[in-house]
């Protein structure tokens, strides 16, 4: 069974800026979802901030295994509702993969729990991705670096935890450095950052960036049942101990009563 | 200088149940603070649930090394607005302990990006302390092991993300098993997670805990200036870039344009 | 194509003891290998400290997937020149997995770096097994804790460097507490380490263990080509460079020249 | 009481290569000393390669709180007696900081458990490293980035183990990055690797590197009393057991024999 994927488009500056239009005419999430959907054993679907419930309905994201997610002018318009639903989905195990601007995008700064923060230059420049580990899935078939022409700078420092691994480190013709691959766990969801992407230009046209997303895609996918309630916290009663133990002392809770939250 | 040390206490429990405030007749939090008086170089005040802004004002933050925070009733009390002032001191430097129920806690959930559940049992059973991480500065004056004579069961999985470092395991007589001294960083926040306490028990009169908790404080206080802004995510203009570059490709942002978020 | 998997096996406590060679008439090794070759898609072979080179040539690690180790009363004879092959095999991709007393092995300890001790005792007591982290690969159809009715203990603090991930904790009847299953990566290798396996105990006709064993199998397998120099530390000449650079100030190495080791 | 400090020289090139002899007319090692000693709480002496036992006598360490090491062309000759000494001095919780072509050096390999092995090139090209942990000790007081105009190039992928913290990250002109500050622990011991130091450029006399340097001394130092036997294993007799139990079953192992290895 394939690998269901959906990648979430904000969708925004593909119809109100010209450049992007014409890089993107399908769209960003468009061509993302296309080249995954060129990768055998992935099938991708889109889902965008203007549909009801931002496109990620409990069923849906039920379905999803893989959330990948694009977005930069409009992180406040996400509906915090849907925030909890998706970080929901990830502790419950499905795996999310965070691009570019995504840096600050509600979702993946709640994973976080840190400012995601850094310093940010568009001028075109030259980027180029290094791997930092070698013979990483994610970095499965690319050589040990590669090159985009044209990209926003993203500097140091980057105010996120740090990771499981740092897979990619950036080079930047400006003079800037970044850790442009990293990855995390939370609950049983796996998590993995990457940096390229700015809207205006090509960079989800590139094989090297497609190979990335579609080796994340296969990593972050936890084949394990989704946990139904990730935040559950029950209560283990005496009786049911593994150990035979008796009680003792003053108590707070009465039998059978959840606990506080 | 001392290490200005805010202990943060819920305050519920102590009015409410009368086991509750025959172990704690100076409450909790004025239990913890006392003991961190008695120790070298640090000096510790409180603040409750009830004060006004939950006794976390903008100025006492930045007035705080490290925060201490006790809660368990009556965690869906506090303001979101001091959650993210607190969650925005962590990352600007200041330390922040967490103990016990404090799990569920809403600036704790938040720095870990996780779901942070467990199970757990109310019989006064035995916990063990177990020492992980040698001469961790955690653990500094303590055995490899310590026990609680009555405490409140936690048990894996606990619902968080890896820790830097392990520096304590938890045995409990039932059969149980917990992480229960974890370490992360946030942005420039240290913190530190310590399960024991609950508070019908006497565990912040343990000689142990105290010296666990005063430990923490000092291993959490990061003497550099708080960050004034943790969130800052400024643009490098292009004449100012450290190496030589010419602006190249079509752009999205102005000069002097801040950021999307 | 299968994962192939090699069991080495010391081979001696089968052959002197009589407790263990009534416990596993096969071997400990056979036992493993043969629960492994029970699984789809992992094919395992055996190897001992009495073969010639241990069973480890150079061609067999190179036909090795994954290598299962199991030591405990001769890990001083194993010959320093097949440990580096064993850590160079690892470096370069092979994945490792490391079993009970084996936390002594020689190429487990040169992989960690760190001493690698603990407490032990054998008295045949119960240890309950805790998942740690919720739907792990290596934890994949495991129910939340396990339970071995007879075991030595080992004891915190285990020395060894802090994990990737802490997939298992073990509670013991007489009071400790152990990390019990942990990974790592050293260069493009997994590693996993696992506690259970006294050789006079039947752990490893375990259903659970044998479960946990085939799981690391599948999760510590690097599909990627083995690296054939995985200490390689090329120049890059000045020609080369893929920036234009202009060579400035002393140098210490001729052009072609090999790097000072 | 300050931090003594140990810094170790292989003080061969000091004497051999004209360049290196005109840039430290005080050796390496002495240079690096000088610096330690200008800075207040540490006093720091040295140690080469041509002392006998290295210098590094089981007195000397004992009374070593932090050992700098420096090293190039003469891993081979560092005889492995001491390098276990050394080891085990780090795992009893002596701290240690690695320098530049120390990254091949045999008592940091031993540590790693990994290749250590990179890319590079002696062009004098201009490194900037950036910070890449906020208001980490150990960048305490550094800009955000600072410059060496004139470095030999060390590039990714580094083969080291997944560092605690990446503290610093280098950008090369090349076109090149490098993981620069990383921390470990080791035992009770804490590591740091530093990149920067090639022999024929003036890096030990710059003031961001020397302040880098310091603070790491200060970060490394464990105050704690040293283990005496940090590869101590001790055997729990059943009597002892914290929590009563009973033996059962068959043993290996005699009344007070030690574990085997």
């Amino acid at each position: 069974m394939p690998i269901r994927v959906t990648v979430w488009g904000e969708n925004v500056h593909e119809h109100k800026n010209r450049t992007v239009a014409q890089v993107y005419p399908q769209t960003m999430h468009g061509t993302i979802a296309a080249a995954l959907n060129g990768q055998d054993g992935i099938t991708a679907t889109t889902a965008t901030l203007q549909d009801p419930d931002h496109g990620l309905t409990a069923a849906r994201l039920a379905e999803t295994d893989v959330l990948v997610w694009w977005g930069h002018a409009a992180h406040g318009e996400v509906q915090d509702a849907i925030v909890d639903r998706v970080c929901n989905a990830v502790w419950g195990g499905m795996g999310a993969i965070f691009l570019h601007s995504a840096h600050f995008a509600k979702p993946f700064k709640r994973l976080m729990g840190a400012p995601c923060n850094l310093t940010w230059r568009e001028a075109g420049e030259r980027e180029r991705l290094w791997v930092t580990s070698r013979q990483h899935p994610i970095a499965a078939g690319l050589p040990d670096h590669f090159e985009l022409e044209h990209e926003e700078m993203y500097g140091e420092p980057f105010g996120v935890p740090e990771p499981l691994e740092t897979v990619f480190v950036s080079w930047f013709a400006g003079g800037e450095v970044f850790r442009s691959g990293l990855t995390y766990r939370r609950g049983a969801g796996n998590i993995f950052y990457f940096r390229p992407g700015h809207e205006t230009y090509p960079t989800y046209h590139d094989a090297n960036v497609q190979r990335v997303i579609a080796n994340a895609v296969r990593w972050a996918h936890n084949p394990a049942p989704r946990i139904a309630n990730p935040n559950d916290a029950p209560n283990v009663p005496v009786q049911s101990a593994l150990e035979p133990i008796t009680e003792r002392g003053p108590r707070l809770h009465q039998d059978g009563q959840e606990g506080l939250r």
